[in-house]
C-alpha cells in the first residue's frame, strides 16, 4: 500500500495516462507503434530527482515531468507534438489519481474479506458459547459470542460492499482538457483512452474531476475505520481485567510495563481506537474540497497528497492489524460462564416477566413485581433466583419451587443462534 | 419536514410499530379485529403531554408511551398481554425512526429532483452563452454557462444516487428483543412485521441496528450539503460586483444593507454556505456514534436528536432555499461576454498554442514564445491579440496578419456543449 | 440559559446597544433625558411578531428593527436622527453577542464552579478509599478515589480558567460603521459607548469583530465539554456490572428498561457523552468561520444562530446535569476493596520488583522473574502473592516469609493523597 | 522543525529526562559525577536501529531504549539501579514531549513574530492607499490597504498570544510513577528534577498528563492555521483576475500552467488553504483523546504520533510559507483606485445617505431616495454622482451642483487609519 502511494509508482500511473494517450494516436496513424517503444524506453530514464530538480525551477510538477521525457526525444521527434497534446495537467493528475485509489481499493477489499472470513469461521465455532450480553455497560440477557462476531461479519460485508461502490465512483477519469470543454479532443478521444485504462468518462468535468466523488470515497474510508474502531472497542472491554473473556494476542518477550511485569493490555486495540480518530479528521478535511472555486482552485490538492494516503494507508494497516488480531485472539469460554452466572439469576430477569405474563398476570403487576425482586437482589447482592423462588405465589402461579428454578436456565435463548448466522450468510 | 421530525410525528411512527405487531397477533388468532380497532382509539386518546407527565417519573419513554396505552385497556384486556410482547424498546425506537428517515429522505429527494431539473432547463436555456472559465480564479479558457450547469446537474444526479441508497441502507428495522437474541420472536415474526411497514430486518441486530447505518445515511447528507455549497459558492462568486455575471434574487422591498441601500448582497448563498457547515459538524458527531458498547449504550441517543432531526431539515431548508435560487437566479450575458474580452486575447493562449504545434514547432519553444507575449500582455495591459499579431514570424507562419487575427475567435471552443450535455442526461 | 439565547433577549441587548449610543448623544447635548426616556418607552411596545413581519418585507432584521421603533418616535423626532446613527447593523449584532456570551459564560462558571466544590468534597472525603488504579482497562496498581476526583478537580479548574479567558476573549464590541473606518464616529465614540456597556472596542474591526474570538471562545466550549465527557466516561466504567465501584443517581420510580426491570443504567452519563460529540462537532462548524470575504460575508450568521445558541445550551445542560449526578453519587468502597484483592496481590507488582532492586537485584533479572510469577498467577488464576513467597529464594533475601507477605499491603500507596490534593488546591 | 519530531530528537528528549532523575540522584549523593559522564556516553552509543531492533521483540518502546542504555553499563553499575528508578514510561513519554513541544513552539513564535513585523510595516507603507472595501463579495465603502492589514496584525498578535499561552499549557511534566500516586518518589523529587527541565509538575496525573492539556494546546495550533487561511483567502481573491490589487510572488521560470502560459494562479494561498483544512481536521482527533479510560489508555498516543509532528510541522510550514508570500507581495494601488472607482460613486452612498441626515432628511425618506438613485445607477450602470447629482432637490438642499459633486470623495474616509494602526499597536 505504502508502494502505491510512493512518488515513483504515481509517476508510473501518470505515464500510463499520457501513453494511453498516445496509443490512441498510434491508432490513428499519427504514431508509429516504434514511436511508443521509444517513449516507454524514454520514461524508463527519467528519475525521480531530475523530476524534482526540474520542478524546482518551474515551480510545476507535470511541466518538470513532461520537460524531462521530452530531453530524451529527438529534435522534430512526432512524440514531441503527440505526447500530451490537448492535454491539462489535471486530465493526468486526476486520472492517474482514479489508478491509484482503484489499485488502492483493491487491497482494502482483500484486508475486509480476509476479515469477514475469519469471522465468520470464528462466528460459527463459538455459536453455542454462552455469554452475558450488555446494554449500557450493564448485564441484560444472554446471547453468545458466536452471536457478536455475526454481528461484526455483517458490518465487514456491508464494509465491502461501501468500498465497491466507492471504488466505481473514483473510477472515473478526465481527459477533456483545461477547462473540461473537450476543445482539443473530442469526448471520444477521452472514452477511447480511459476505456483502455479501465475508467469511465466524467461525463462534465471541470478541470478537474468534481471533489464530491473523492469525498464519498473517503465517507467509505472512514466508515470502514469506524467499524474497525467498534470491534476494537469490544476486544478492549471484554479484555478488562474483571471481565477477561476474550485478550489480543500477546507476543512472547513482548512486556507490558516498565513497571508492571504482569500486566496484558489490549494495546493493539486502542492503537486501532486511536487511528480511526485521525481517519475521521481526514474526512472533514476532504469534505471541504467539494466546493472549488469556478472550474476549479489547487486547495485541495495538499489535502489530498495528505488525506489519500495517510487515509488510506491507515485503514490499510488498520484492517490488517485487526485481522492479525483475530487470528491470535484468546477466548476464555469459562469466563464468559463465570460473568454471565455472576448476576445471580438477574439476567433471566425478562424471561420470568414473560412467563408471569404467558401466565396472564398483567404486565403493570408483572413488571413491579420483578423489579421489586430484582432490585433487591441488586442491593443486596443475594440470588435473584432464591428471591423469587421463596415466593409462595411465584410458587403458586407456576406450580412448584422446582418449575419455578427451571425458568432459570439458558435453554431458550440460543435457538435463533444458527439462523440468525445464516440470515447474517455464514453457512 | 419539521412535522416528520416532531414529536407527534415520532409518536406516530412508533405507534405504527406496536400496531403491526399486533396485525401479526391478530393474524394468529391471538386479537380479533376488534381489539385492533380498540387499540387505534386508545392512541388516539393519548396526549403528548401525558406522555411527557408520565416519562418524568419513570424516566423512560417508552414504558410511559405503553403505561399511557394501557391506561386505556381494561382489565384482563388481551391486547394488554399482546401489545409491546417480547420487545424492547430499541425494537421500537430504531423502527420508528427508519420510518421518520426514510418518509423525510421522499421530501429531500423531490428536491433535488427539482433542482435537477430545473438546472436541465437552464443549462440547455445557456447552452450557447459564452463566458470565461475561470481556474485558480483567474481567466482561463472560454466556456459556456449552459456547461457550467450542466456539471451542477450531474452532481445533482450523484445526489439523487446517494441519497436513494441512503435511503435503502436505513430501511431496516430490529424486532429482535433486548439483546438481538429472539428470544420471544422468531426471526419469521421479524420479517413478517417489518414487511408490512415496508422495511427489512437487520440480518444480525444487538439491541439496536448498528449505527454505520445511521452514519452512512449521514455521510449522503453531508455530501448533498458540500453540493449545495459549491454552487452557492459559484454564485457568490460570480456576483461578486467586479465580475456580476449571476446575480441571486433580490426581493423587492427588500434591503442590503442598514448603512448602503445599493447593495445587492449575496446573503441567501452566504446563508447555505454556514449551514453546509453545521451539517458536516453533525457527521462528525454522528460518525462516533458507530463505536457503541457491547450490546450497546444509549449515548447515540442524544447525538441523534439533535443532528438528525436538525440535519435533516437543514438540508430539506438548503434544497429548497436553493431551488428557489434557481428559479429567480437573474443571468446577465452581457456581462459574461464583457468580461470574457476583458484579457484582450489572453483567454486564446492555448489555442494559439496549439496553433503554433500544429505548425509544427516544437512544444518548448511555443511554450515560451506564448509565455513571453501573454505575459507582456498581462503586465502591460495591453491586448495580447495585437502583441503576438505584431509578430512577423507570427505572420509568416500563419499565413499573413489576417489569419492570425482570426485565431482569436470563440469558434471550436463550444462544439462539445450540446453532446456534454447529452452525456450528463440533459436532453 | 435557554432565556440569554432566545429572541427576546437577543432584542433586549441589541436595544441596549443603540440605547447606549443614544446615552452618549445625550451627553453630547445632542438628545435629552427625556428623549432617553421616550426611546426606552418606544422599545417597550416593540413586539417580536412585529419586527418578525416587517422583518418578512425588509429581509434585513436590524432595519426591521429600527423601523419598528421609529414607527414609535413622532415626526422630526431628534431620535429619529440620532438612533443608529453612523452605526451599521453588524455594529449591533456584534456588541450584542458580545453581551450575551458574556452572561452566558457567568453561567457556565457557575457550573464549574458548583461541579468544582463538589468535587473538593468528594475527593477529601475519598481521600482514603483505595481502589485499584487502571491502565488499558486493566488492574495496575492501588490508587484512592479521592486521588482521581482530585485530578476531575483539577481539571475542573483548568476549565474555570479556560472559560474566564474565553469570556475576555468575546468582551470585545464595535461601532467602527460599515467596513470599520469610523467614518461617522472617532474611536473614541466607541470606546465610550462600550465602556458602559461593559467591553473593549476591537482594535481593528471589518464589518465585524474578526471570527477568530468566536472560534477561541468555542475552542474553551469543547474543551469543557471533553471534560465532562471524560468524567462520564470514567463513572460508566465505573457503572459496569463487574466493577460497580461507583453508580450515577437512579430516581425513585424511574425504570431502568422496558424488558429487564433489574437494570441500572448509566443513561444520565451516556448522556453527556453523546452531547460532548454535538459540542465538538458546533466547534468544527465555527473554525470554518474565521475566514469570510474580505470586510466579511454573512456565512457566519448560521452558523452561529445554531450553534453558539446550541453549544452553550448544551453546555450549561451538561454542566448542571454532571452536578447533579455528583450530587447523587453512589460510591461503593467495599466493592473498591473487592476489585483491588481480585487480583490477588498482582497489583503489588511494581513494590516486589522495587523491593528487589532496593535488594540489589539487577533490573532485568528482577523484571523477569517478577514477569514469570506475575505470568504464572494471571494465567492460573492463582495468588501471585502465594507463588511468590513460596519461592525459597524470594524468602532469603526478604528474610523469612512473613516479610515477604508484609510487601503485600496497601501502606506506603498512600502516603502522597493529602499532598497531592493540597497540591491541586483542594484544601 | 522537522528535526524536532525527528525520532533522533524525541530520543534525545527522554533521555534528557532520565538524565535529569539521575542528576536528582547524584545530589542525593547516590550517584557520582563520574556515573552521570557515563551515564550521557552510554546514550551517546545507542542508536535508533538498535532501540528498533529491541523494540520489535519487547514491543515497548521505553523498555527497549532501557535495555540498550543497560547493555553499556557494567555488572553491579549504580547506573542500572538508579537509572528510570521508580518511573514509569509515561513519566518519560509526557514530559518528553513537553519538552519538545515547547521547542516548537518556540519556533511557530518566531514565524508569528516576524509575520506580525512585516505585517506592521506594510500596513503604514500602504495607510494611505485607498481600494473597495468589500462586504458580501461586494463593494461596500472605501477602505485602506493599510488598514485591512493592520487586521491581520492584530489578529497576528492574537495568536502570539495564543501559542505563549498554549506554550504554559503543555510546559507541565510527570514523574508521579505508574498510576499518578507518587509511590516510589515524592512530589518534591518531582519539583526539583522538572525544575531542571524548566518544567511544572502536573498537580494531578494518572498515569499521564491529562489530554486536555494537548487538546488546548492544538486549539491554538487550530486557530493559527484559520488566521493563515483567512489571509490567504484574501490574497486569493484580491488576485482574482477581475479584480488584481494584489499578486502572490511569482518565481521567474515558473509556469502558470500546461496549457495556458500566460496564468498567474495564486497557488500558493490555496495550498495554505488546504494545509488549514488539514490542521483542522487533526484538531478532531486530538479532542476524542481528552475522555481516557481510568488512569490512561494508549490510544491517544497513535493519534498524537502523527497529528502532533504532523499540525506542528504544517502550521511552521504555513507561517514560513506564509511569510515569503508577504515578503515578495505584489501590490497594485492603481488596480485598487480603478476598482474604486467602478462603481461610479456608489461606494458613497452611506456618506449621502449621512449628508441627507445631516440636512434633516428623515432617516425612511433619505434611505428611500438613496436606494432608488442607487438601484437605478446599478441597474443601468449609469454613474450614481451624475443620478443624484441631477436631482434638482439634491442641488437644494446642499446648495448647488458643485457642492454635490463634492461629496462624492474620499476625503473623511480615512482620518482615523492612523489612530486605528497605532490602537492596534502599529507605531
Amino acid at each position: 500500500m505504502v508502494r502505491i502511494f510512493s512518488a515513483q509508482y504515481r509517476w508510473a500511473k501518470m505515464f500510463e495516462v499520457e501513453y494511453a494517450a498516445c496509443e490512441f494516436w498510434q491508432q490513428e496513424g499519427k504514431l508509429s507503434i516504434r514511436d511508443l517503444v521509444r517513449l516507454r524506453e524514454a520514461f524508463g530514464k527519467v528519475t525521480l530527482s531530475e523530476i524534482a530538480r526540474r520542478e524546482a525551477r518551474t515551480r510545476h510538477e507535470i511541466l518538470a515531468f513532461l520537460e524531462a521525457l521530452e530531453a530524451r526525444l529527438g529534435f522534430g521527434d512526432p512524440l514531441k507534438r503527440y505526447l500530451h497534446y490537448g492535454l491539462t495537467s489535471s486530465d493526468i493528475l486526476d486520472t492517474a489519481l482514479a489508478l491509484q485509489v482503484r489499485e488502492a481499493t483493491g487491497l482494502l477489499l482483500e484486508g475486509w474479506k480476509r476479515i469477514a472470513g475469519r469471522l465468520a469461521q470464528l462466528a460459527k465455532k463459538y455459536s453455542r458459547t454462552a455469554m452475558v450480553g450488555r446494554t449500557h455497560g450493564i448485564h441484560a440477557e444472554p446471547i453468545t459470542f458466536g452471536g457478536k462476531l455475526a454481528g461484526w461479519f455483517s458490518e465487514a460485508q456491508r464494509n465491502l460492499v461501501r468500498l465497491k461502490q466507492a471504488r466505481e465512483i473514483l473510477s472515473y477519469g478526465k481527459l477533456s482538457g483545461a477547462v473540461g470543454t473537450h476543445v482539443y479532443h473530442s469526448p471520444q478521444f477521452e472514452a477511447r483512452v480511459l476505456r483502455r485504462l479501465g475508467l469511465r468518462p466524467e461525463p462534465v468535468s471541470t478541470q478537474v474531476i468534481p471533489r464530491d466523488r473523492h469525498a464519498e470515497y473517503f465517507c467509505a474510508l472512514a466508515l470502514s475505520a469506524c467499524a474497525v474502531e467498534r470491534f476494537a472497542l469490544e476486544i478492549r472491554h471484554l479484555q478488562r481485567t474483571e471481565v477477561r473473556e476474550v485478550e489480543e494476542p500477546f507476543g512472547k518477550g513482548q512486556k507490558g510495563s516498565s513497571a508492571m511485569p504482569h500486566k496484558r493490555n489490549p494495546v493493539l486495540c486502542e492503537n486501532l481506537a486511536g487511528l480511526a480518530r485521525l481517519v475521521r479528521g481526514y474526512l472533514s478535511a476532504i469534505l471541504e474540497n467539494c466546493a472549488l472555486w469556478h472550474e476549479r482552485d489547487i486547495s485541495h490538492s495538499s489535502v489530498e497528497r495528505v488525506a489519500f494516503s495517510d487515509g488510506v494507508i491507515l485503514l490499510d494497516f488498520m484492517l490488517w492489524r485487526f485481522l492479525s488480531i483475530l487470528d491470535g485472539l484468546r477466548v476464555y469460554p469459562e469466563n464468559m460462564k463465570r460473568n454471565l452466572e455472576a448476576s445471580r439469576g438477574l439476567v433471566f430477569s425478562q424471561k420470568i416477566l414473560h412467563a408471569l405474563l404467558e401466565k396472564g398476570i398483567e404486565r403493570e403487576q408483572a413488571y413491579l413485581w420483578v423489579q421489586k425482586d430484582a432490585g433487591k437482589a441488586w442491593e443486596s447482592g443475594l440470588s435473584f433466583q432464591e428471591i423469587f423462588g421463596r415466593n409462595p405465589k411465584a410458587r403458586r402461579i407456576f406450580g412448584g419451587r422446582e418449575k419455578v428454578q427451571r425458568l432459570f436456565a439458558l435453554d431458550g435463548y440460543f435457538k435463533r443462534t444458527r439462523s440468525i448466522l445464516r440470515r447474517a450468510g455464514i453457512r
